[in-house]
């Protein structure tokens, strides 16, 4: 209710500052018997830690994630899992010089007004460091859909002017930038750097695919799946939009055109084209899902803006410190999570939909 | 939980079918003591009404509203609110010779691969003529933001390749696409009835705008603002995407030019531009929330297309029947419901975001 | 949220007053493909409605309900199903003459000082007329739960000082108070005859039995089956307190005799005695579900008492009109409804307690 | 959804076990700007911890708490409270003993049923270890409350055949049974020891009273205070019934002595007696709310019981280790806290039930 929760039947609840003691987060409904570890949880952190290129923040946190309820013998006891990431880096002594500015882009304004008083050290809650727990929970929901063959890729479609053009997701992880197209990987590389050293930062277009979902998934007339999807991907730092399938262009299309037709292919009913990005009517048709985001270019920027204080003065202000020059690279694992988190819950949730299961 | 449900403290479960009894919403949390009438409600539900002009269906429904709960003496009482819009004009003859063919593009296929079973009559619960509950509902939600000075715009932004230029609110009403620049509806028009003579549909996009919120509305981390506007839109049928501010287009900007400048207004903090559309962090900032999302061409259309039955053979379909040729005119009275039910909503939850009002 | 909702996947909105237009419900998460009519909900309607002996109220409803939809040729579609029961003999005019007398022991008190302003025509939304939507909804409850073998039965064990001694399932229905004493019925029948001469009322305690559900229903550890269950009960009107197995005398039991010891039968694991009444650690153990809970003598009696106007004056009151001088016997089957509701929620819930079914 | 959340605007989620790493708890929705430390959360945990006396456990732990997030600089923040009660006396050899034994009157057997594995040390997440969590969330509740001058006094009515005849609020501290009945006291106490020493456990009733809550608070139908409130108590390990004001004896009571009469005191509207128990039609009246909960004797004593094994082998057990012998006195202080979380959660629900306020 207090909107730290995502999710009806797989359930996560996030808590936790960027400068506070840790980031950690509760995931309640895992049904039981599901083997998990640490390592496998570490694995997803670690594409999400700080420090990992010239393109991320210099901050290391080694984002070691710990257990601490519902596992007992490697295996999921039903009960609430609590996951726990100690922060490490904190380093909050720059933000005392600029706790009573607004930062430009920032949720620093909104979070006075709306509580009347905020944790001003890197954000506080509104840092994308409280998505770790996101990536954590994730981790989880992902060995879970393993055992249904679905499988999820995200990867950064456009940096800046630059739009991967071949798709290869072989080739995602083997740049810094996770771009599917190798030769796009590298102008958005140098876009990125570039950028930065003008003390600037650069936005981007991640798109995330769902492979092996099967037909049915999605509660309407509210809960369709896309209109989940959406909340998940749109509940990320940043993130200014999202879309599915052929997405704004279809604006411009006919319906002849946008339709879907369906055929045969053997006893499985499939659709020749995808515009519809995997769901129709809010429900999942058996086709890969796919959607995009777009994430503005990071607020912290070294430029100097105007700005008022938390007394309303005018002033200036150039912020320092660590932080992502573009959030695509990054964001990639965490779309992952949060697609992951949201297909658990649906899968869980369709469960019931027939009269013959119950 | 089932997903016919929306908003948490102010909350509205439809229920009903195209061709079935009729429509209905339970509107539960509307606070006591809000005056309204049947006549209030009817405004907006004969705005989203079909039958309005040659770019709409022909279905004659004259969606009169009865209030069956909830409201004594013309006040509400603070107990649930049960709406209900009779069905009429039901002609569900010609759906039973499609009864076993999937229309591509509609939910028919999904539907019956989630629940095994299906009303097929007109798209049952898929429909959107479910929306006349939520318009219905979104009238009191109005009602309540009245109080507030808080109004809400919306209008065809583009339809097809046609794209309003200027933005007149006056106007809109006055064109039969609800378009705000009357130069561009006028190719709007003619843009719907020439794909409309070819048995086609087309596309477009609808922004919605809100003035006069506070700042302060929205539950981060995940109940953010924007997060649950999204899901608000995307809930609608033919929605493919959703977009705030800037939207995709923060994709090929730079942080020293998306970052929105503070200044002071006299004692208000003002941002310079409103690249964020009104919403930092998750959080109302204060300044017009501006948000816009696509409809996808309409699915039901006259030209033949592929597609297979429920027993798996391959066959064609004319979808005949009286459809919108474009989404976008109608939806403009529901993307305003939505995003009225979800302000009121958010209003409510803020009210207890401060230790002081407690 | 806003308190007019029970059940999480299997959730009923219930609307309207006493002497409104009706009363509704909203099932939502019924499964698709469950045969149900109007014809079998109406079977436990009558089971509740007015005037059905001469120790039940002489208004006159004939309660017919209406399917309104989520039903099509006969079977549920998985989507909302609206039931609706219009009001006929709502005689509203006595209360003119009571509206700004607050009736001990009724909710108008405290409804004009939550909501500031109320329906005071025969309670409005707090008359047990409300639970005719739960008995409708609770009808199909049943008949899922039939599947499963399943049972329910409810009965007045106490009205007064008369407490059913021997317990005849097939006797319960044959008299008027639903005792399954036949000898204590008859005592109770005089009792409560008695006390309507005197313009008085009485209480009593119901218990309620479910036989045949499986082990494993119940979510701890706020979401206990009897923590749920009490929540059921305790929402019914005039409801005080509520107990499970040996309830209240377990006070001065020793752990020794409380306990219950498991036995093999056949393979499946048996308490021999019951004293838990069904669930250990909030969790059904496969035996019979017992709880008991007291109502209250009913509030309105002809006899004169002490009262203060809405302007805060003395007054005295004598509460004509049409009551139940003992609410037990139509509580009856409005407590198996919320036992019914309340299982097949935790019978879905429970669907997703373990990976391998995931 | 999963059972481990209680509250709607003022939530908690518990995690963790009797012998894992410890106990946690989130608290969401607590309001910004409320000054809180961990020595006064302290001071709650020292009331239930364990090792307080000859009639509690021996088993010692410090219940340190430390507040991981969602406060800063002394004062939440409006974000996510995470509390943190380590395990440390935590000493689960015995436990391999039992592990394929079902201990009665534990949940040994309906967890192995639910959810097919199982933490066996020491109840795992059933045992009463979990409510460490609930008590310090109370804690915070508590502050809030003491804003609005309602105070929160619990007790043990009866032990045994034990029951309090003198309420003085004072004396409840002064004996190690927490009751407020010196005399009285003495019998418990010697009662609990005999039983002990016998092997055995004995049952109570613990009362629970709410001075200063203002009318209005609860929200029909369901969510009624008391039905909220049945539950709360109810999710109490070892709890098996509840019932408010006169409980269970309105079952022999008359209308007329049930009702309590309403009057005048200067401009406040009282009711001369409180048989109702603070509650009318599940909003408080504005007098005490008292309720008062069976507990059933300790399941674990050291006596011979009958049971069978997880492979279906009959055996006998004795459970041995460190246990209450009655459950009461340790029940006190979560019982207030549980009554303080619902409080603070209606407290929150109710500012927003009449228009005026919004």
């Amino acid at each position: 209710m207090s909107g730290n929760s995502f999710g009806k039947l797989f359930k996560i609840s996030t808590w936790g500052e960027s400068h506070g003691a840790g980031i950690g987060v509760v995931l309640e409904g895992c049904p039981a018997g599901l083997p998990i570890t640490e390592e496998e949880i570490q694995i997803e952190l670690d594409r999400r830690k700080t420090g990992q290129s010239k393109v991320t923040t210099s901050r290391k946190e080694s984002d070691k994630v710990r257990i601490l309820s519902g596992v007992f013998k490697g295996k999921t006891t039903g009960t609430p899992i609590g996951l726990w990431v100690e922060n490490q880096d904190a380093d909050s002594s720059k933000y005392e010089l600029i706790k009573d500015l607004y930062r430009p882009g920032h949720a620093d304004f909104t979070y006075q007004m709306k509580y009347g008083f905020r944790d001003y050290r890197g954000g506080g809650r509104s840092s994308a460091r409280e998505t770790a727990g996101r990536v954590a929970a994730g981790a989880i929901a992902k060995k879970l859909l393993a055992k249904h063959k679905i499988r999820i890729v995200a990867y950064s479609k456009q940096i800046g002017p630059h739009i991967a053009k071949t798709i290869d997701y072989d080739e995602i992880e083997n740049n810094i930038v996770r771009c599917p197209d190798k030769t796009i990987a590298e102008k958005m590389v140098n876009h990125i750097l570039k950028a930065r050293k003008q003390g600037d930062s650069v936005g981007g277009v991640v798109e995330v695919v769902a492979m092996g979902v099967p037909p049915g998934l999605g509660e309407p007339v509210f809960d369709r799946l896309d209109a989940d999807l959406s909340k998940a991907m749109m509940s990320l730092p940043a993130v200014k939009g999202v879309e599915f399938g052929t997405g704004f262009s279809a604006a411009t299309m006919k319906g002849s055109q946008h339709n879907d037709a369906f055929e045969m292919e053997g006893k499985r009913v499939r659709t020749r084209t995808n515009h519809a990005g995997g769901i129709l009517g809010g429900i999942s048709t058996g086709e890969d899902i796919v959607l995009r985001f777009v994430v503005k270019p990071t607020s912290s920027i070294l430029k100097e803006q105007d700005t008022v204080t938390k007394q309303g003065k005018p002033a200036t202000i150039r912020v320092e410190g660590r932080h992502d020059p573009c959030v695509s690279p990054r964001a990639v694992p965490i779309a992952e999570a949060m697609m992951a988190l949201t297909l658990v819950d649906h899968l869980m949730r369709n469960k019931v939909s027939q009269a013959k299961n119950i």
